[in-house]
């Protein structure tokens, strides 16, 4: 294998594996199956295709497609099987709670192990998984800085190329084939049904007023009505506002940032508008402290616009407003914790979150932030210093 | 919207809709509700957050984000929801059998749907959308060439740059430029749990020999063992063979490709393989009429290459070789017809496939090529002409 980090991710495996044991063993689930590629990763350190057998006593890894790459990459021990039906062999008529990650396995499949366990009984292991991987070690933290680094550079290039004229998507091309030259895998992940994530949410004026399917501040027309969010065939034009929201992936680890540049002066509103956008970030790398409630710190960011007479204009379109202002990040774009309306639980020191405060007005497109942060005991923590204004060229 | 092409994409729904109709009463399916993103942009013209709920009688879309835009692409009658419970509002407590595709929808939306319809029965409605989906109409034939023949231009731009030392990852971005600039789509779509696709399926030398867990010949590094396949940081070396894979999207639209670069002289024995391959692709190109088994199809490439010596050889590194020469193609990057062992159903006019005989040698490479076809009562014939030789530079 060409990767040196692969050393260190060997290393934590065992102590994931422990971690998810003992929520196991609380939640009453005797053995967890996990099959998600993304969870696999995270808990086994090989996205290769397989399905990880937790218990109480010990775990191994079942691999269809290819064990031999799945045993150089995992630490752990790795069985192969030509088919799902080959765990009956293994485990057994087995009939207690097997812990499925149900937010995302299609029902055909569950239907497959429910024949191959008859008298199991299922629970969702997926709530586990995610708390787990909410709290970052530093190793993780230094896979999500480097993304970070890579938006760094992205932004770097954008501020060299951007020109009249040039389209949306051209201005992604140029982007990504900066940052894949940095290492940037250019796939993004995104959990659960129908949810598909991009690196190119590249707007520019107008387009960022777009309503999209996604549940987001910002939508777009993307390339067409077939994906219709992110990038587009609009042309920048002078005093429109370009929104830099591009996600970064180093190590199967994302970072997200966004930031604006101008041909020229932007309109004043919008000016204005990104200002208290700044004003957001502030107040909450403050309180955003271990033990906070995340719901808390949504309602802190909904005073101050609101204080600035910008309540309609925060998160999306009025009323199609999004009720958050900032997510976990890691294996997936989103993940926990949700700075959200109605997510009482606190933030924890460890955990990575992209805080977005954005501002959209009807026709003249956006303008806010965004920055991947730690959660550290003095507050939230950049993991790579950007200029924070309206970039003007 | 920004698109000449969706008027004519509105007109043909209604067409779209009555033969999924045909199909639905054929097997005795009373109401279908599509929810797929995918499937939901077929049958409604949009791939908005919504659900298409068709029956005998007529056809609706609910959508909750966002109904405005929704209804501005699809040609359908919108009904905005805000949540999935309405659908009990609108329907009743509907007692027949539900369509659903069970081979995507995943066990938690799936049990809020039971929940909601607690008396119906449910039926995977999935096969039937993917036969619909299988034959393509003249106008979705443009899009597919359109995708076509921005590999064609991804080509071009691949000859002006490949040069010693230059990455896979580098390679691709530059590629990613190439293709966004004249619109292409840069996520594609692959469907089913934990299936991803990515443009970027760009392999030199050895690493078009390293297997990955994808279902496919040729697997690549990737760039970490976080997403292990595709383009990694390798650097290209005169005299490797470099495959350009390289998927392109247009308008939700997929085209395939692959063909052949080398810096210099390629090794002998590859170069026979190759050889080998367009030999395949002639001989499937004549045999590939309308009736024919997409099965017997795969047996004749099998006879072919078995013939020359290169039966271990061919769809993977032995034995862990793919069993199929091609895929249909369209809205996902993989779909029905597969010219696959056990696939004994007839290839239909209509139909596009991609067509991909390649070779593997462990520690050299692989060569092979890849093309997306229409298939005509007289064969197959190419989207676009490309040179099918390795191109030496």
């Amino acid at each position: 294998m060409q990767c040196p980090e692969l050393r260190e991710l060997r290393e934590e495996i065992p102590q994931r594996i422990k971690r998810f044991r003992a929520l196991m063993v609380a939640e009453g689930i005797e053995v967890a199956l996990v099959l998600q590629k993304v969870d696999l990763f995270y808990l086994s350190g090989t996205a290769q295709d397989g399905i990880l057998q937790v218990d109480h006593e010990g775990e191994r890894l079942f691999v269809k497609r290819y064990p031999q790459r799945a045993a150089e990459e995992s630490p752990l021990r790795v069985v192969p099987i030509s088919s799902l039906k080959d765990l009956r062999k293994f485990l057994g008529p087995f009939e207690g709670t097997i812990g499925l990650e149900l937010d995302v396995l299609p029902v055909r499949l569950f239907e497959q192990l429910k024949e191959i366990f008859p008298k199991a009984e299922f629970k969702d292991v997926s709530p586990l998984i995610l708390r787990l991987r909410s709290s970052k070690s530093p190793w993780e933290l230094s896979m999500i800085k480097k993304a970070s680094e890579i938006y760094g550079m992205v932004l770097k290039r954008a501020l060299e190329i951007l020109r009249p004229g040039i389209s949306e998507l051209e201005l992604s091309g140029e982007l990504i084939k900066t940052a894949m030259s940095h290492g940037h895998q250019e796939y993004l992940r995104m959990r659960g049904f129908n949810q598909e994530a991009h690196s190119w949410h590249v707007l520019s004026g107008q387009s960022a007023s777009i309503l999209s399917s996604l549940e987001a501040p910002l939508g777009g027309w993307g390339p067409s009505p077939a994906y219709p969010m992110g990038a587009g065939k609009k042309r920048v034009k002078p005093g429109e506002v370009v929104l830099l929201d591009f996600g970064t992936c180093y190590f199967g680890y994302h970072s997200d940032h966004t930031r604006c540049l101008c041909l020229g002066r932007p309109p004043d509103p919008l000016k204005k508008a990104h200002e208290v956008c700044i004003e957001v970030v502030r107040t909450l790398e403050q309180r955003a402290i271990p033990g906070v409630l995340c719901s808390e710190l949504y309602e802190a960011a909904i005073k101050v616009v609101e204080n600035r007479g910008f309540g309609k204009n925060f998160m999306g379109l009025y009323p199609f407003q999004a009720r958050f202002v900032g997510h976990g990040i890691g294996l997936e774009i989103s993940e926990p914790p949700f700075l959200a309306q109605g997510h009482d639980y606190p933030l924890e020191e460890g955990e990575v979150i992209a805080l977005e405060p954005k501002m959209v007005f009807e026709g003249l497109g956006a303008v806010g932030l965004e920055t991947t942060y730690l959660v550290t005991k003095e507050g939230l923590k950049p993991l790579v210093e950007l200029p924070e204004e309206i970039l003007e060229l």
